[in-house]
Order: C-alpha cells, then structure tokens, then sequence
C-alpha cells in the first residue's frame, strides 16, 4: 500500500472538503464498497484505500474500481482523513479497540447497525474523531461486485450521540451525507437499537423465519411455484447472508427478543380470531393494520 | 344494460375466440378491472359488460372505460359468453348458487383465492362451464383505478381441478391465460388450498401483525422514520383492505392456522438461539433460510 499523510490540519478542516483528501474503508462488502462508490461519484479528489479481512475482496474492489488503492495491513488505515468503517458489527468493536496514532483532524464514520455496543467501544482519546452512524439502506446481495453507488441516495442515515462527537467532524460528516443525499436522523443510541430492533432486525427474523418454514415442507419447489408479488417481498431480506446478522442479533439481543414478542403476540391474536371465527374483531384488526400506511 | 346474447354456439366454440363475444366481470376491483384491460388490449372485439355491489366502482370503471357497459343487476351477466367472478371468496360462493339459465357453452372463470369450497358450491348441472383458477397476482392497491392491463402477465394462474371442467371451456380458459402470458400450474383443489395458505395467507397474517406490532408502540412515527428496504417490503401488504382476507382466512381456515403454527415454530426456534447465545446453530439456520433462493 501507498502511505498517504493526512491532508488536513486543524482548524482547517472546512476549507478542503472537496480537496485531495485521503479515505479509508474497512469492510469492501455492499457497504463499504458502495460508500466508496458514492465517495467517487461526489469528490472526484478524494484517494480511496481499501482493506477487507478477505484479501480476495480487496482484490475484487481493487479491480472494479471501487477503491484506488488496496493495503493488507488494516492500521495503514487509521493514518488517513476519513476511515468508514463497514464491517459486521462485532468487527467494528473489535478494530475500534485497535485504534491509534490517529490524527486529531481525523473523521472515523461506522455504519454498523447496532450503535450502543459500538459507543461503549469507543477509546475517550478518539471519541471526537468518532460519529456512529447507521444507514438504513442495503440489498440482500453481498459483496463489492454488488456495490451500487446509489446504495445510500434518499435513504435515511441515523447518526447516534452526536453530541459526544467533534464539532468538525460532525460538520464534515453531514457535508458527505447531504452530498450523498440522505436524510440524516439525530437519534440517542439507545433509542436508536430499540427501533432498529423494531424496524430492521424483527423483519429479518420474520424472513428468515418463513423461508425455513417453507423449506422444511415435503416439496418446497411444488409451493414456492405459487409464489406472488407479496411472498417475494416478505422473503426477500431471507437471501441476506449471516455473518452480519448473527452479530447483529447478539449485540442487540434484549431488544430484539423484546421485538419478536410484541411481534408474536399479535400473530398469536390474529390466530385466536380466525381460531373463533371472530371476523369482526379481525376486520378491525386489519383495518388498524392498513393505517401503517398513513406514517409510511 | 344492453343485453347481449351469447355469440358462441355449442361446437363452434373453438373457432370464434376472437370474434366478438361478451364478456361479464362480476366485481370491479383491482382483480376484475385488470382482468377486464387484459382482456380488451388482447381481444379487440370482445364487449365487456361489468357489475360491482358498489354501484359506484362500476360507475368508475365505465368512466375509466375499463368496460364497455355496467349492469345494475347481477344476474343479467349469467346469460353471456365468458363469466369472470373476481370478488372475495364468500362472495364467489354466494354468487355460484344463484347461477342459472346459463349457455351450454358459457365459460365462468372465479378468480377466488382459495378453490376447495368454491368448487364444492359449484351446482353439479354448471360444473363444466366452471374454470377454478387463482392467479397469484395482486398489488397493495384496491378498486378499479387500481386496475393494471399488466396484472397478470408473467404471473402464475393456478387451475385446479381442471378434469371436472368441459373440454371447450378448458381449451377457452387455457387460450385466454395463455394470450395474458401467464404460466398455467394445474393443481389439485385441496393441495392448492394448503400451499395458498404458506406463500399467499400466512404472508399477509404476517404482514398484518407486523404493522399492528409498529403501531402500538408509544411512537410509531419516530421508529417508522427509520424504515429501510426490508421494512417496507415485509410490510408492504398490510395495506391490503380488510374484506378480501377476513374471507380467506376464515375459508381457509385450518390450512392457514396450520401454516402459522409452522412458522411461530421457526420464530420461536430463532428466539430460543438469540437467547442461548447459540451462533453456531444461528449461523446454520439463517444459512438454511438463504436456500429458499436457490429455488425462488
């Protein structure tokens, strides 16, 4: 890997956003690769260096021409401007441990999907260098050939905390997510991993759920051969592979077993009703249902 | 309404399904609307006649021009050459019974998403006029500025029991499928009923009871502002209307109580792992999940 210095000095952060600036990602999965997309699309002078703890992917990332460079050695990246880190949440704990040397200037974005766990790892030393994000954008494709660099336009990007935050880094990371086009959403972290649960692992569960349910049938194909517009949405996310989602369901393990509860409660009660033939109570309970679409 | 008189002669009916020939849709919501553009972008000379219980959706649908003419009494429909039923399942079965003075040649289509206790209404003296068919196609949307000319196509339309069915109606329903290109399944009634309840009812149930989960929640509007992909996928049916499914969850009833006692086995066995901290097993089962794409 070619070692770049930091460009930017303090105090001088806001002048040179669209300069020549040194970026590092951590994680060339859809992510990271499509952060680095994007990164490209907007600031044609930023150098883009890669590193994934699968060197094939790097290597893939590299070739396609999603990052400029490649390192085999994670730290290089900690020298740089800007560092994202796009791993499974698990990794991002345990890279955020390893941190060091880097410049006060610095700007580390995570994009993990739980942001308490991650916060507590943070070192006090870096934890104005630090801004715990989370995008909710994806597709159920993985890897950087399956990066797109319209991932994160129009999506939302929670940023947790943001108060812990350096007053620089704050700004330079909102001037990347409003040229990204997203809608940055403030939000305590705590909060943040209730919703999530709610929002983003609960359906996870559900999909994941339903495709084994299928897939245990005596002749799953002879079924799925109905299968319509609703059933492809709701299995959609099923195709998601577990590395990120174990990780996920264990950092957030008491919110999203509290998730799955209220979630089977109101499954259970839509079984008692069709059970008693208590069509009346089900129509209202649908009815209330399709109000969802007024907040959506 | 202008009454027409059945075009189609018994044993001419192969030659003329081009011709012009009348066609009823009983129900004129986003099922029977879409089938009526299908059927006049693809059969220029057929005329189409449309009744709905609301007087309003076929006021609408006329203006819309989705039919060539409505009719304010149902019956009157009973005495052309193709009979499209397309309103919810109890209301098929209610429709079945009042059937009569039918042509020999007269071909009745139900569009019903469960077949077992439509084909058991059917009087024994219509049963070869009757196609029992269930087109998995449908969108969130309802009534007939709903309605798409491209509903069907590319869709799969279940046929069961086609061996109770007349030959010439076969051959008549088959053509018509086949001009929407849809794929035709042929099934057994009762097995239709139980794979409808998997990919089809359970779907929706789930669906329903995330939204009804979401909206009990303190502030819904604050967890909904997070909503990615996943979310509004999972949830996108739960904006169906009521009518339709308090019909097929209590027509279906055993299959569906059944498909969701399968999948709460899933949900709870994917509970049970989060909590025990079991990774490994996690890891296996959502790999097991992510096989339903290999036949999807």
């Amino acid at each position: 890997m070619q070692i770049y210095l930091p460009v930017m000095k303090k105090n001088e952060i806001e002048t040179n956003w669209n300069d020549r600036l040194n970026v590092g990602i951590i994680g060339l999965g859809l992510m990271g690769a499509s952060f680095a997309l994007a990164l490209k699309q907007i600031f044609k002078n930023y150098l883009i260096t890669g590193w994934d703890i699968k060197p094939d992917n790097a290597q893939k990332a590299l070739e396609l021409n999603i990052v400029d460079s490649i390192s085999d050695n994670m730290k290089d990246i900690f020298s740089l401007d800007l560092i994202i880190l796009a791993v499974p949440v698990k990794g991002i704990v345990n890279i955020i441990s390893q941190i060091s040397d880097i410049a006060p200037t610095s700007t580390i974005i995570d994009l993990g999907s739980t942001k308490k766990p991650i916060i507590r790892a943070v070192p006090p030393e870096y934890r104005l260098n630090f801004i715990a994000a989370h995008p909710m954008a994806g597709t159920e494709k993985s890897g950087p050939e399956a990066a797109l660099p319209d991932l994160y336009k129009n999506k939302v990007m929670v940023v947790c905390n943001i108060e812990e935050s350096g007053e620089k880094q704050k700004e330079f990371a909102e001037y990347i997510f409003k040229k990204m086009q997203m809608n940055i959403v403030y939000m305590d972290a705590e909060e943040h991993d209730k919703h999530a649960a709610v929002i983003s692992h609960l359906p996870h569960a559900i999909s994941f759920s339903i495709a084994n349910s299928i897939m245990k049938q005596e002749n799953p194909e002879s079924i799925t051969a109905l299968a319509g517009g609703g059933f492809r949405d709701v299995s959609r996310i099923a195709k998601t592979p577990p590395d990120m989602w174990i990780d996920i369901f264990s950092q957030n393990k008491d919110n999203i077993l509290n998730s799955i509860a209220l979630f089977k409660k109101e499954l259970e009660q839509c079984e008692e009703m069709i059970k008693n033939d208590d069509l009346t109570e089900l129509k209202n309970w649908i009815n209330r249902a399709n109000t969802l679409h007024h907040i959506l």
